[in-house]
Protein backbone atom coordinates (compact mmCIF):
# COMPACT_ATOMS: atom_id res chain seq x y z
CA UNK A 1 0.00 0.00 0.00
CA UNK A 2 1.46 3.58 -1.08
CA UNK A 3 1.79 6.44 1.69
CA UNK A 4 -0.47 9.24 1.64
CA UNK A 5 0.73 12.51 0.35
CA UNK A 6 -0.97 15.94 0.72
CA UNK A 7 -0.46 18.54 -1.51
CA UNK A 8 -1.38 21.61 -0.42
CA UNK A 9 -1.95 25.04 -3.09
CA UNK A 10 -2.60 28.59 -0.65
CA UNK A 11 -3.77 31.45 -2.75
CA UNK A 12 -2.80 34.73 -2.88
CA UNK A 13 -5.00 36.04 -1.26
CA UNK A 14 -3.73 34.66 1.94
CA UNK A 15 -0.12 35.19 0.86
CA UNK A 16 -1.07 39.06 1.33
CA UNK A 17 -2.63 38.67 4.77
CA UNK A 18 -0.37 38.33 7.66
CA UNK A 19 -2.60 37.01 9.93
CA UNK A 20 -4.74 34.90 7.60
CA UNK A 21 -1.55 33.25 6.28
CA UNK A 22 -0.74 32.39 10.06
CA UNK A 23 -3.74 30.76 10.98
CA UNK A 24 -3.34 29.02 7.11
CA UNK A 25 0.45 27.79 8.46
CA UNK A 26 -0.76 26.84 11.85
CA UNK A 27 -3.56 24.14 10.20
CA UNK A 28 -0.80 23.07 7.49
CA UNK A 29 1.71 22.72 10.05
CA UNK A 30 -0.85 20.36 11.77
CA UNK A 31 -1.71 18.15 9.04
CA UNK A 32 -0.76 14.77 9.23
CA UNK A 33 1.24 12.55 7.16
CA UNK A 34 3.53 13.65 4.44
CA UNK A 35 3.06 17.21 2.95
CA UNK A 36 3.53 19.77 -0.31
CA UNK A 37 3.23 23.25 -0.28
CA UNK A 38 2.20 25.33 -3.27
CA UNK A 39 2.08 29.33 -2.86
CA UNK A 40 1.31 32.62 -5.23
CA UNK A 41 2.48 35.60 -4.09
CA UNK A 42 -0.59 37.69 -5.49
CA UNK A 43 -0.44 41.47 -5.91
CA UNK A 44 3.04 41.37 -3.83
CA UNK A 45 4.76 41.13 -7.36
CA UNK A 46 2.84 43.77 -8.69
CA UNK A 47 3.01 46.27 -5.94
CA UNK A 48 6.98 45.38 -5.94
CA UNK A 49 6.79 46.33 -10.03
CA UNK A 50 4.73 49.82 -9.29
CA UNK A 51 7.32 51.01 -6.36
CA UNK A 52 9.99 50.35 -8.55
CA UNK A 53 8.30 51.96 -11.52
CA UNK A 54 8.17 48.75 -13.72
CA UNK A 55 4.95 48.55 -15.79
CA UNK A 56 2.91 45.81 -15.26
CA UNK A 57 2.31 44.61 -19.30
CA UNK A 58 -1.46 42.69 -19.74
CA UNK A 59 -2.30 41.14 -23.31
CA UNK A 60 -6.43 40.25 -23.42
CA UNK A 61 -6.11 40.56 -19.47
CA UNK A 62 -2.72 37.92 -18.83
CA UNK A 63 0.25 38.98 -17.99
CA UNK A 64 3.31 39.69 -20.13
CA UNK A 65 6.60 38.67 -18.27
CA UNK A 66 9.89 40.76 -19.22
CA UNK A 67 12.96 40.46 -18.20
CA UNK A 68 12.30 42.97 -15.40
CA UNK A 69 9.28 41.02 -14.26
CA UNK A 70 10.61 37.55 -13.98
CA UNK A 71 13.41 38.94 -11.42
CA UNK A 72 10.40 40.41 -9.40
CA UNK A 73 8.87 37.30 -9.06
CA UNK A 74 11.96 35.52 -8.30
CA UNK A 75 12.54 38.28 -5.91
CA UNK A 76 9.03 38.11 -4.33
CA UNK A 77 7.57 34.71 -4.61
CA UNK A 78 11.05 32.54 -4.62
CA UNK A 79 12.77 34.92 -2.10
CA UNK A 80 10.36 36.99 0.51
CA UNK A 81 7.40 35.31 0.57
CA UNK A 82 8.82 31.74 0.30
CA UNK A 83 11.56 31.91 2.93
CA UNK A 84 8.91 33.58 5.01
CA UNK A 85 6.48 30.66 4.81
CA UNK A 86 9.73 28.03 5.48
CA UNK A 87 10.83 30.52 8.69
CA UNK A 88 7.26 30.44 10.04
CA UNK A 89 7.00 27.08 9.49
CA UNK A 90 10.24 25.75 10.93
CA UNK A 91 8.82 27.98 13.97
CA UNK A 92 5.49 25.70 14.04
CA UNK A 93 7.74 22.48 14.14
CA UNK A 94 7.50 21.47 10.59
CA UNK A 95 10.84 20.85 8.88
CA UNK A 96 10.10 23.22 6.03
CA UNK A 97 12.75 23.53 2.87
CA UNK A 98 11.76 26.28 0.12
CA UNK A 99 12.20 25.11 -3.56
CA UNK A 100 11.69 26.83 -6.69
CA UNK A 101 11.93 24.26 -9.24
CA UNK A 102 15.42 24.73 -10.09
CA UNK A 103 16.38 23.47 -7.05
CA UNK A 104 17.02 20.01 -7.41
CA UNK A 105 15.66 20.35 -10.91
CA UNK A 106 12.73 19.92 -9.26
CA UNK A 107 10.29 21.21 -11.80
CA UNK A 108 11.74 21.45 -15.86
CA UNK A 109 9.41 23.34 -17.74
CA UNK A 110 10.01 25.18 -21.55
CA UNK A 111 9.39 28.91 -22.36
CA UNK A 112 5.82 28.90 -24.07
CA UNK A 113 6.15 29.18 -27.74
CA UNK A 114 5.14 31.86 -29.05
CA UNK A 115 1.95 31.64 -31.20
CA UNK A 116 -0.54 35.64 -31.44
CA UNK A 117 1.24 36.50 -28.01
CA UNK A 118 4.86 36.20 -26.75
CA UNK A 119 4.10 35.85 -23.03
CA UNK A 120 7.51 36.04 -22.10
CA UNK A 121 9.60 33.90 -19.64
CA UNK A 122 6.41 32.21 -18.83
CA UNK A 123 6.65 28.41 -18.44
CA UNK A 124 4.69 25.62 -19.54
CA UNK A 125 5.90 22.23 -17.43
CA UNK A 126 7.47 19.66 -18.71
CA UNK A 127 7.36 17.30 -15.50
CA UNK A 128 8.45 16.87 -12.06
CA UNK A 129 11.48 15.58 -10.23
CA UNK A 130 9.60 12.67 -8.25
CA UNK A 131 13.07 11.08 -7.26
CA UNK A 132 14.12 14.26 -5.35
CA UNK A 133 10.62 15.00 -3.77
CA UNK A 134 10.29 11.34 -2.47
CA UNK A 135 13.88 11.36 -1.27
CA UNK A 136 13.27 15.07 0.80
CA UNK A 137 10.47 13.52 2.31
CA UNK A 138 11.58 10.60 3.52
CA UNK A 139 14.21 12.64 5.49
CA UNK A 140 11.39 14.44 6.83
CA UNK A 141 11.66 17.58 5.15
CA UNK A 142 8.05 19.66 3.50
CA UNK A 143 8.70 20.79 0.25
CA UNK A 144 7.56 24.37 0.34
CA UNK A 145 7.48 25.23 -3.18
CA UNK A 146 7.06 29.19 -5.30
CA UNK A 147 5.58 28.98 -8.64
CA UNK A 148 8.56 29.23 -10.36
CA UNK A 149 10.08 26.75 -12.91
CA UNK A 150 13.06 26.56 -15.19
CA UNK A 151 14.12 25.89 -18.72
CA UNK A 152 17.77 23.72 -17.84
CA UNK A 153 19.09 26.50 -19.66
CA UNK A 154 19.83 28.95 -16.70
CA UNK A 155 16.21 30.74 -17.17
CA UNK A 156 13.83 31.14 -14.27
CA UNK A 157 10.20 30.77 -15.61
CA UNK A 158 7.27 32.17 -14.26
CA UNK A 159 4.85 29.68 -14.10
CA UNK A 160 1.20 29.37 -12.88
CA UNK A 161 0.72 28.22 -9.24
CA UNK A 162 -2.62 25.93 -9.75
CA UNK A 163 -0.40 24.56 -12.66
CA UNK A 164 2.44 23.62 -10.50
CA UNK A 165 0.18 22.14 -7.44
CA UNK A 166 -1.18 19.57 -9.99
CA UNK A 167 1.91 18.59 -11.72
CA UNK A 168 3.59 18.01 -8.36
CA UNK A 169 0.56 15.84 -7.34
CA UNK A 170 0.51 13.61 -10.72
CA UNK A 171 4.38 13.20 -10.24
CA UNK A 172 3.61 12.40 -7.07
CA UNK A 173 0.77 10.13 -7.66
CA UNK A 174 2.90 7.37 -9.04
CA UNK A 175 4.82 7.08 -5.00
CA UNK A 176 2.28 7.84 -3.08
CA UNK A 177 -1.95 7.93 -2.79
CA UNK A 178 -1.81 11.70 -3.25
CA UNK A 179 -4.79 14.18 -2.58
CA UNK A 180 -4.41 17.53 -3.64
CA UNK A 181 -5.83 20.79 -1.63
CA UNK A 182 -6.80 23.65 -3.58
CA UNK A 183 -7.13 26.49 -0.69
CA UNK A 184 -8.61 29.66 -1.34
CA UNK A 185 -11.16 32.17 -0.29
CA UNK A 186 -14.28 30.25 -0.88
CA UNK A 187 -15.62 27.65 0.92
CA UNK A 188 -15.79 25.36 -2.09
CA UNK A 189 -17.73 25.19 -5.77
CA UNK A 190 -20.71 27.41 -5.18
CA UNK A 191 -24.26 26.50 -6.81
CA UNK A 192 -25.25 30.31 -6.33
CA UNK A 193 -22.19 32.48 -6.33
CA UNK A 194 -24.17 35.23 -3.93
CA UNK A 195 -24.08 32.08 -1.31
CA UNK A 196 -20.93 31.47 0.77
CA UNK A 197 -22.57 28.02 1.96
CA UNK A 198 -24.14 26.59 -1.16
CA UNK A 199 -21.06 24.49 -1.55
CA UNK A 200 -21.28 21.06 -4.18
CA UNK A 201 -19.48 18.79 -1.64
CA UNK A 202 -18.93 15.97 -3.88
CA UNK A 203 -17.97 16.17 -8.05
CA UNK A 204 -17.65 13.21 -10.24
CA UNK A 205 -16.96 13.26 -13.91
CA UNK A 206 -20.82 13.66 -14.29
CA UNK A 207 -21.93 16.36 -11.54
CA UNK A 208 -18.88 17.74 -13.49
CA UNK A 209 -20.24 17.71 -17.07
CA UNK A 210 -23.88 18.41 -15.72
CA UNK A 211 -22.75 22.11 -13.71
CA UNK A 212 -20.31 22.91 -16.85
CA UNK A 213 -23.38 22.91 -19.09
CA UNK A 214 -25.72 24.25 -16.31
CA UNK A 215 -23.12 27.48 -16.40
CA UNK A 216 -22.57 27.01 -12.44
CA UNK A 217 -18.59 26.90 -13.44
CA UNK A 218 -17.91 29.44 -14.98
CA UNK A 219 -14.98 32.53 -15.10
CA UNK A 220 -11.81 31.85 -12.75
CA UNK A 221 -13.33 28.15 -11.85
CA UNK A 222 -13.27 27.09 -15.51
CA UNK A 223 -9.29 26.66 -15.70
CA UNK A 224 -9.36 25.47 -12.19
CA UNK A 225 -11.77 22.33 -12.33
CA UNK A 226 -10.03 21.98 -15.56
CA UNK A 227 -6.60 21.33 -13.45
CA UNK A 228 -8.31 19.61 -10.75
CA UNK A 229 -9.98 16.81 -13.28
CA UNK A 230 -6.90 16.70 -15.30
CA UNK A 231 -4.63 15.75 -12.00
CA UNK A 232 -7.82 12.99 -11.13
CA UNK A 233 -7.22 11.63 -15.04
CA UNK A 234 -3.54 11.25 -13.99
CA UNK A 235 -4.09 9.08 -11.29
CA UNK A 236 -4.04 11.53 -8.09
CA UNK A 237 -6.47 9.87 -5.62
CA UNK A 238 -9.12 13.08 -4.88
CA UNK A 239 -9.09 16.85 -4.87
CA UNK A 240 -11.08 18.96 -2.02
CA UNK A 241 -11.52 22.95 -3.13
CA UNK A 242 -12.45 25.19 -0.10
CA UNK A 243 -10.88 27.31 2.75
CA UNK A 244 -8.38 26.85 5.40
CA UNK A 245 -11.05 25.09 7.46
CA UNK A 246 -11.31 22.10 5.07
CA UNK A 247 -7.44 21.62 6.24
CA UNK A 248 -8.47 22.14 10.09
CA UNK A 249 -11.04 19.33 9.65
CA UNK A 250 -13.11 22.09 11.45
CA UNK A 251 -15.63 21.51 8.48
CA UNK A 252 -17.27 19.28 5.88
CA UNK A 253 -18.40 22.24 3.80
CA UNK A 254 -15.93 21.55 1.33
CA UNK A 255 -16.09 20.34 -2.19
CA UNK A 256 -14.10 17.04 -2.81
CA UNK A 257 -13.93 15.97 -6.55
CA UNK A 258 -13.37 12.41 -7.54
CA UNK A 259 -13.59 10.60 -11.20
CA UNK B 1 39.09 7.83 5.71
CA UNK B 2 36.62 11.07 5.38
CA UNK B 3 35.39 12.07 2.37
CA UNK B 4 36.35 14.99 0.85
CA UNK B 5 34.18 18.03 0.93
CA UNK B 6 34.43 21.78 -0.36
CA UNK B 7 33.11 25.00 1.20
CA UNK B 8 33.63 27.92 -1.28
CA UNK B 9 32.64 31.56 -0.55
CA UNK B 10 32.20 33.75 -3.45
CA UNK B 11 32.21 37.58 -2.95
CA UNK B 12 29.94 40.59 -3.66
CA UNK B 13 31.90 41.73 -6.55
CA UNK B 14 31.82 38.55 -8.50
CA UNK B 15 28.28 38.29 -7.84
CA UNK B 16 27.35 41.95 -9.26
CA UNK B 17 29.34 40.98 -12.46
CA UNK B 18 27.49 38.86 -15.12
CA UNK B 19 30.74 37.86 -17.04
CA UNK B 20 32.61 37.18 -13.68
CA UNK B 21 29.72 35.35 -12.28
CA UNK B 22 29.45 33.47 -15.36
CA UNK B 23 33.08 31.94 -15.06
CA UNK B 24 33.34 31.12 -11.46
CA UNK B 25 30.07 29.11 -11.77
CA UNK B 26 31.95 26.92 -14.60
CA UNK B 27 34.83 26.75 -12.27
CA UNK B 28 32.81 26.00 -9.59
CA UNK B 29 30.88 23.45 -11.37
CA UNK B 30 33.87 21.66 -12.84
CA UNK B 31 35.16 21.38 -9.37
CA UNK B 32 35.36 17.84 -8.26
CA UNK B 33 34.02 15.78 -5.04
CA UNK B 34 31.34 17.17 -2.48
CA UNK B 35 30.80 20.73 -2.56
CA UNK B 36 28.76 23.63 -1.14
CA UNK B 37 28.40 26.96 -2.13
CA UNK B 38 28.01 30.62 -0.08
CA UNK B 39 27.74 33.64 -1.64
CA UNK B 40 27.02 37.06 -0.36
CA UNK B 41 24.88 39.73 -2.47
CA UNK B 42 26.99 42.93 -2.55
CA UNK B 43 25.47 45.85 -3.50
CA UNK B 44 22.30 44.85 -5.24
CA UNK B 45 20.73 45.24 -2.11
CA UNK B 46 21.65 48.50 -1.12
CA UNK B 47 20.97 49.18 -5.08
CA UNK B 48 17.47 48.24 -4.45
CA UNK B 49 17.20 49.91 -1.20
CA UNK B 50 18.36 53.07 -3.02
CA UNK B 51 15.19 52.62 -5.60
CA UNK B 52 12.48 51.79 -3.06
CA UNK B 53 13.81 55.28 -1.04
CA UNK B 54 14.63 52.95 1.67
CA UNK B 55 17.51 54.57 3.40
CA UNK B 56 20.32 52.69 4.39
CA UNK B 57 21.08 53.12 7.97
CA UNK B 58 25.56 52.63 8.97
CA UNK B 59 26.54 53.03 12.41
CA UNK B 60 30.25 53.79 12.83
CA UNK B 61 30.09 51.82 9.13
CA UNK B 62 28.52 49.10 9.86
CA UNK B 63 24.82 48.49 8.48
CA UNK B 64 21.49 48.56 10.95
CA UNK B 65 19.15 45.62 9.93
CA UNK B 66 15.93 47.15 10.08
CA UNK B 67 12.54 45.24 9.44
CA UNK B 68 12.83 46.86 5.23
CA UNK B 69 16.09 45.78 5.08
CA UNK B 70 15.66 42.32 5.98
CA UNK B 71 12.68 42.30 3.79
CA UNK B 72 15.17 43.61 0.98
CA UNK B 73 17.86 41.01 1.75
CA UNK B 74 15.83 37.81 1.27
CA UNK B 75 14.20 39.25 -1.94
CA UNK B 76 17.93 40.15 -3.11
CA UNK B 77 20.33 37.32 -1.45
CA UNK B 78 17.42 34.60 -0.91
CA UNK B 79 15.60 35.06 -4.16
CA UNK B 80 17.16 36.51 -6.95
CA UNK B 81 20.87 35.99 -6.37
CA UNK B 82 20.45 32.46 -5.23
CA UNK B 83 17.56 31.36 -7.66
CA UNK B 84 19.96 32.55 -10.17
CA UNK B 85 22.89 30.88 -9.05
CA UNK B 86 20.71 27.70 -9.10
CA UNK B 87 19.27 27.69 -12.72
CA UNK B 88 22.89 28.58 -14.24
CA UNK B 89 24.51 25.89 -12.08
CA UNK B 90 21.69 23.41 -13.38
CA UNK B 91 22.30 24.73 -17.04
CA UNK B 92 26.44 23.44 -15.87
CA UNK B 93 25.07 20.42 -15.05
CA UNK B 94 25.36 20.83 -11.21
CA UNK B 95 22.20 19.52 -9.43
CA UNK B 96 22.24 22.49 -7.08
CA UNK B 97 19.45 23.44 -4.00
CA UNK B 98 19.35 27.23 -3.43
CA UNK B 99 18.75 27.56 0.84
CA UNK B 100 18.89 29.94 3.53
CA UNK B 101 19.24 28.82 7.64
CA UNK B 102 15.65 28.82 7.81
CA UNK B 103 15.37 25.99 5.09
CA UNK B 104 15.58 22.88 6.47
CA UNK B 105 16.14 24.53 9.49
CA UNK B 106 20.04 24.49 8.32
CA UNK B 107 21.78 27.67 10.31
CA UNK B 108 20.11 28.24 13.30
CA UNK B 109 21.38 31.71 15.16
CA UNK B 110 20.36 34.38 17.68
CA UNK B 111 19.61 37.98 17.20
CA UNK B 112 22.94 39.75 18.09
CA UNK B 113 22.47 41.20 21.33
CA UNK B 114 22.00 44.93 22.31
CA UNK B 115 24.99 46.06 23.92
CA UNK B 116 25.87 49.89 22.89
CA UNK B 117 24.22 49.16 19.24
CA UNK B 118 21.32 47.47 18.31
CA UNK B 119 22.37 46.49 14.90
CA UNK B 120 18.59 44.91 14.17
CA UNK B 121 17.85 41.60 12.25
CA UNK B 122 21.52 40.32 12.24
CA UNK B 123 22.01 36.77 13.40
CA UNK B 124 25.38 34.94 15.26
CA UNK B 125 25.06 31.65 14.15
CA UNK B 126 24.60 29.33 16.78
CA UNK B 127 25.29 26.08 14.82
CA UNK B 128 24.50 24.08 11.45
CA UNK B 129 22.61 21.22 10.59
CA UNK B 130 25.52 18.84 9.48
CA UNK B 131 22.73 15.83 9.27
CA UNK B 132 20.83 17.22 7.12
CA UNK B 133 23.60 18.53 4.77
CA UNK B 134 25.17 15.36 4.96
CA UNK B 135 21.77 13.86 3.66
CA UNK B 136 21.51 16.29 0.77
CA UNK B 137 25.28 16.00 -0.45
CA UNK B 138 24.63 12.32 0.04
CA UNK B 139 21.57 12.31 -2.99
CA UNK B 140 24.21 13.96 -5.02
CA UNK B 141 22.63 17.49 -4.01
CA UNK B 142 25.12 20.50 -4.05
CA UNK B 143 23.74 23.23 -1.34
CA UNK B 144 23.79 27.23 -2.36
CA UNK B 145 23.86 29.25 0.52
CA UNK B 146 22.67 32.75 0.67
CA UNK B 147 23.94 34.85 4.19
CA UNK B 148 20.59 34.46 5.64
CA UNK B 149 19.72 32.33 8.95
CA UNK B 150 16.93 31.99 11.16
CA UNK B 151 16.28 32.01 14.91
CA UNK B 152 13.65 29.07 15.00
CA UNK B 153 10.91 31.87 15.99
CA UNK B 154 9.93 32.90 12.41
CA UNK B 155 12.07 35.78 11.94
CA UNK B 156 15.41 35.32 9.04
CA UNK B 157 18.56 37.29 10.03
CA UNK B 158 20.55 39.27 7.92
CA UNK B 159 23.93 37.23 8.61
CA UNK B 160 27.96 37.50 7.50
CA UNK B 161 28.54 35.83 4.48
CA UNK B 162 32.28 34.70 5.33
CA UNK B 163 31.04 33.82 9.09
CA UNK B 164 28.69 31.36 7.15
CA UNK B 165 31.27 29.83 5.37
CA UNK B 166 33.53 29.19 8.09
CA UNK B 167 30.79 27.74 10.63
CA UNK B 168 29.49 25.45 7.59
CA UNK B 169 32.80 24.00 7.37
CA UNK B 170 33.38 23.40 11.05
CA UNK B 171 30.18 21.79 11.25
CA UNK B 172 30.73 19.67 8.32
CA UNK B 173 34.46 19.08 9.49
CA UNK B 174 33.43 16.16 11.85
CA UNK B 175 31.80 14.29 8.62
CA UNK B 176 34.45 15.50 6.03
CA UNK B 177 38.07 16.22 5.25
CA UNK B 178 37.00 20.05 4.61
CA UNK B 179 38.73 22.30 2.87
CA UNK B 180 37.15 26.03 3.02
CA UNK B 181 38.06 28.44 -0.05
CA UNK B 182 37.63 32.37 -0.28
CA UNK B 183 37.11 33.48 -3.51
CA UNK B 184 37.77 37.10 -4.03
CA UNK B 185 38.70 39.86 -6.28
CA UNK B 186 42.42 39.55 -5.15
CA UNK B 187 44.97 36.14 -5.46
CA UNK B 188 45.20 35.79 -1.99
CA UNK B 189 47.10 37.63 1.01
CA UNK B 190 49.33 40.36 -0.15
CA UNK B 191 52.60 41.43 1.39
CA UNK B 192 52.47 44.63 -0.79
CA UNK B 193 49.18 46.04 -1.30
CA UNK B 194 50.13 47.47 -4.21
CA UNK B 195 51.42 44.05 -6.03
CA UNK B 196 48.86 42.10 -6.92
CA UNK B 197 51.47 39.53 -7.30
CA UNK B 198 53.15 39.73 -3.95
CA UNK B 199 50.98 36.60 -2.58
CA UNK B 200 51.99 34.82 0.43
CA UNK B 201 51.82 31.22 -0.84
CA UNK B 202 51.53 29.87 2.61
CA UNK B 203 50.76 31.01 6.20
CA UNK B 204 50.62 28.44 9.67
CA UNK B 205 49.84 29.93 12.72
CA UNK B 206 53.89 31.14 13.21
CA UNK B 207 53.54 33.23 9.94
CA UNK B 208 49.87 34.56 10.87
CA UNK B 209 51.25 36.20 14.36
CA UNK B 210 54.44 38.02 12.05
CA UNK B 211 51.93 39.40 9.37
CA UNK B 212 50.26 40.65 12.31
CA UNK B 213 53.11 42.17 14.09
CA UNK B 214 54.33 43.45 10.95
CA UNK B 215 50.81 45.02 9.90
CA UNK B 216 50.83 42.85 6.38
CA UNK B 217 47.30 41.80 8.10
CA UNK B 218 45.07 45.24 8.04
CA UNK B 219 41.52 46.45 7.51
CA UNK B 220 39.36 43.82 6.14
CA UNK B 221 41.53 41.34 6.07
CA UNK B 222 42.09 41.15 9.53
CA UNK B 223 38.49 39.73 10.19
CA UNK B 224 38.88 37.43 7.33
CA UNK B 225 41.95 35.71 8.53
CA UNK B 226 40.61 35.75 11.93
CA UNK B 227 37.34 33.44 10.40
CA UNK B 228 40.38 31.38 8.43
CA UNK B 229 42.02 30.30 11.94
CA UNK B 230 38.90 30.10 13.80
CA UNK B 231 38.19 27.36 11.44
CA UNK B 232 41.24 25.79 11.44
CA UNK B 233 41.50 25.19 15.23
CA UNK B 234 37.91 23.64 15.10
CA UNK B 235 39.01 20.64 12.69
CA UNK B 236 38.69 22.30 8.99
CA UNK B 237 41.61 21.10 7.19
CA UNK B 238 43.26 23.85 5.12
CA UNK B 239 41.32 27.05 4.07
CA UNK B 240 42.44 28.69 1.25
CA UNK B 241 42.51 32.35 -0.20
CA UNK B 242 42.54 33.70 -3.70
CA UNK B 243 40.69 34.63 -6.77
CA UNK B 244 38.71 31.96 -9.39
CA UNK B 245 41.93 31.00 -11.61
CA UNK B 246 42.11 29.28 -7.79
CA UNK B 247 39.60 27.03 -8.03
CA UNK B 248 40.17 26.10 -11.92
CA UNK B 249 43.73 24.94 -10.79
CA UNK B 250 45.22 27.31 -13.26
CA UNK B 251 47.28 29.03 -11.13
CA UNK B 252 49.39 27.95 -8.20
CA UNK B 253 49.36 31.50 -6.78
CA UNK B 254 47.03 31.78 -4.17
CA UNK B 255 47.34 31.59 -0.10
CA UNK B 256 47.01 28.36 1.48
CA UNK B 257 46.79 28.59 5.46
CA UNK B 258 46.84 25.65 7.64
CA UNK B 259 47.49 25.36 11.38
Amino acid sequence: MKDKLSVVKIGGNVIEDEKALDIFLTAFAKLGGLKILVHGGGKLATQLATRLGIESKLIDGRRITDKDTVDIITMVYGGLVNKKIVAQLQAKNTNAIGLSGADGNSIHAHKRPVKDIDYGFVGDVDGINSELLTSLLSINLTPIFCAISHDGNGQLLNTNADTIASEIAIGMAQHFETTLYYCFEKKGVLLDIADDNSVVKHINTIKYNELLSDGIIADGMLPKLHNCFHALQNNVEKVCLGDVSMLDKKTELFTTLKL
